[in-house]
């Protein structure tokens, strides 16, 4: 049973993904803390409403994002966080947090990396005019939306889709395969290599799973 | 029915999937002329088995690639073709073919752009640790591989594939795809708006469907 720690902005609907999936046994994991930078964020009241702790830290008045990330840090460890899940978070984290849990931190991203990597990208697939969208779940490393990647799906672009529609479909692939990505992760059912995660079909306790733990 | 001619270098695996779904009816077409760059080539034998012309014109001894398309487009005006079509051709096209055929060139390309264009899609797929890849059937425009996109398809990356098997996986998708690109393109159920293909579903005469004809 591996403990998380959730990151969250807004409404936090992986959140809810990763919890449901608990609830339903898919999911070998307890969420131990959940954390908003943003005040009355709503993905609070349904963690709370699931028993789950809360903490806010506001990103105002840090003097920089490494004493943030710092500070977040010790949140996470006081809570025995082994793998810190981004749900929506719109912070950039520094090497401070990412080398606090190396290979241990995902994030899912709404469009099929290496394409349209940053920000808004469902709106940058709808201009570039794919016809084939999609999410991915990745290792958070510190360059952004570029780690290895552990799951993918796609979705079909319909002629009639707007930025909205497109990003309903998204929402509901992530929030399949992000609780499938953090089974495999925490079960050690693949390795780091290079810039790739590499799937081994096999269990290693999670902190030997990198070969760093 | 709309007349084709379609370009190959190797043994045009598309090209016999566009003869396959005519003989099926699937799509309103007949192949006019194929041509290929290298004598010799195994798609040419399988055109002739089809009662296809076809023609090679070696990229040798040309004093440029502007030239070499020049006499390209004679054989494809010659033959009548109206919308020409990529299998596998390893030329860079320049403006001189594409401009004399606006919004009538046709390309698949074994990813999804606009991720990993250029040679070796399906390596730089693997390499880079995609979870999930596929083709994409494209207009051709001066920039390599940037065109509107007509359709796209995905298939999984599994764990022990190969570039082979890979691409294997990928080349069924084309086959399927392709025919059906074609017919859209043919029978007028998009425009180009900008860097787009934008589906109408409703069908207008091939020569106004971009309203350049």
């Amino acid at each position: 049973m591996v403990t998380l720690g959730v990151l969250i902005s807004g409404r936090g609907s992986n959140l809810q993904a990763i919890l449901r999936a608990i609830a339903d046994g898919r999911l070998s994991a307890r969420v131990a803390v959940v954390v908003s930078n943003i005040e009355g964020a709503p993905g609070l009241a349904h963690a709370s409403a699931a028993g789950v702790p809360t903490v806010v830290i506001s990103h105002r008045g840090w003097p920089s994002r490494e004493e943030y990330d710092a500070h977040l840090v010790g949140v996470l460890r006081a809570h025995h966080v082994e793998l810190v899940c981004l749900a929506g978070f719109m912070r950039r984290l520094t090497p401070v947090l990412i080398d606090a849990f190396p290979h241990r931190v995902l994030n899912v991203h709404p469009s099929l990396l290496p394409a349209f990597p940053g920000v808004d990208a469902q709106r940058q697939a709808l201009e570039h005019g794919v016809r084939v969208a999609g999410c991915t779940v990745h290792l958070v490393t510190p360059t952004i939306d570029a780690g290895p990647i552990v799951l993918q799906a796609c979705v079909p672009v319909t002629d009639d889709d707007t930025v909205d529609t497109l990003a309903a479909r998204i929402l509901e692939e992530e929030h399949r395969v992000y609780p499938e990505a953090i089974r495999l992760v925490s079960e050690g059912l693949g390795r780091v290599e290079g810039r790739r995660w590499i799937s081994t079909g096999r269990t290693a306790p999670l902190s030997d799973a990198d070969g760093r733990g």
